[in-house]
């Protein structure tokens, strides 16, 4: 099987969507220079990403069919198949997430909220009901949720990621500044908007630094 | 001027945190071997980490003070100044950043929002005034804005990024998934919900492989 760095990874999105604006604007084949110049990256990089999720080889001096592009990528990616997916903590940001429209062209269906408090219980985010955390396990297994995002304050993430694993969670999307700890088998993958704004707010006293000097 | 891995800088808000709630346990002290077992990283990396940012050294067999550690991190971080912050889109996501209390103790002061949308303009959300795009640049320059957190439709993320540069923005947050061309000196950081995805799915994918093995 093959390997993908985790920052491979990370590019292939980046790559979709360049792939569906070329297609909307009836781009038929794309080159790896010109992928390269328009995202920034080395022309060896795209080659070798490409190489990595397509079975079609490019064509030297011809580029690649940005269709089978788009479609090698979609399915790599999980794009053509659905996930469920459940919310854990309906509020500022969890609320935002369910009403993401674009989750469902990734491949994720997002289909619940759960919060503990009484005045969000039975209403509807996004067109998805919530549901008391009590019922969290229950409503899981019913709807077949593998997927739990969890955006509680970060006291009461591990407890909450567990009851996830509980009902049946095999990953946990993790937006809350917590460090979990999972059962093995168990996937945690974070967003941690500390450490993005870490990243720039120091790349700008550099540049600040480099202003001075 | 030290160098730092962006992974390293990734890290820096996740000891932080730890240390803080060391503290409120009334932990005074703490060793790198009890730092590495918690949050899951070699002794080694957390040596090197804390010895990037801390200018009392360690001691060994002693361990670092807890209150030195944290007053370190937050220096480094710029948590003890406040940047002043604004946010293009006033949707579902914008609307969370704008309500998330974190970001003050993050040392980011986020003071307005803007958005095209009539019934938006003139509101107030989590505190703060809702201005017309149009008088983005002159609200910047008036509030000594630096950063611009882009949280509108990617369609029209490029547009407001060069605005928000014309107002004085050195720095653009974007959460928009569309890649910037900013002129040099702009410092771009992408927060993409779909890369982050990207890895998730593929975790999974490899997990049930393993599973059928």
């Amino acid at each position: 099987m093959k390997t993908y760095s985790m920052n491979q990874l990370e590019r292939y999105p980046i790559y979709l969507k360049y792939f569906k604006e070329l297609r909307d604007e009836g781009v038929e084949v794309v080159s790896s220079p010109r992928i390269a110049a328009k995202l920034g990256y080395s022309e060896e990089q795209v080659r070798k990403d490409l190489q990595n999720v397509s079975l079609e080889p490019g064509r030297p001096k011809k580029g690649r069919s940005v269709a089978q592009l788009i479609e090698d990528l979609e399915t790599f990616l999980g794009y053509r198949e659905q996930t469920v997916a459940v919310v854990l903590g309906v509020g500022h940001l969890g609320s935002a997430l369910l009403n993401f429209p674009a989750f469902s062209e990734m491949g994720l269906s997002l289909q619940a909220g759960f919060d503990t408090d009484p005045a969000k219980i039975g209403t509807n985010v996004g067109g998805k009901p919530v549901y008391p955390m009590s019922r969290l396990g229950e409503v899981m297994q019913e709807i077949g949720a593998s997927i739990a995002i969890l955006t509680v304050p970060s006291a009461l993430a591990q407890e909450a990621a567990v009851l996830a694993t509980l009902g049946g969670a095999k990953a946990i999307w993790n937006f809350a500044p917590a460090q979990l700890e999972m059962p093995e088998g168990i996937i945690v993958e974070n967003v941690n908007l500390a450490s993005s704004l870490a990243v720039l707010t120091h790349r700008m006293s550099l540049a600040k630094d480099k202003g001075n000097r």
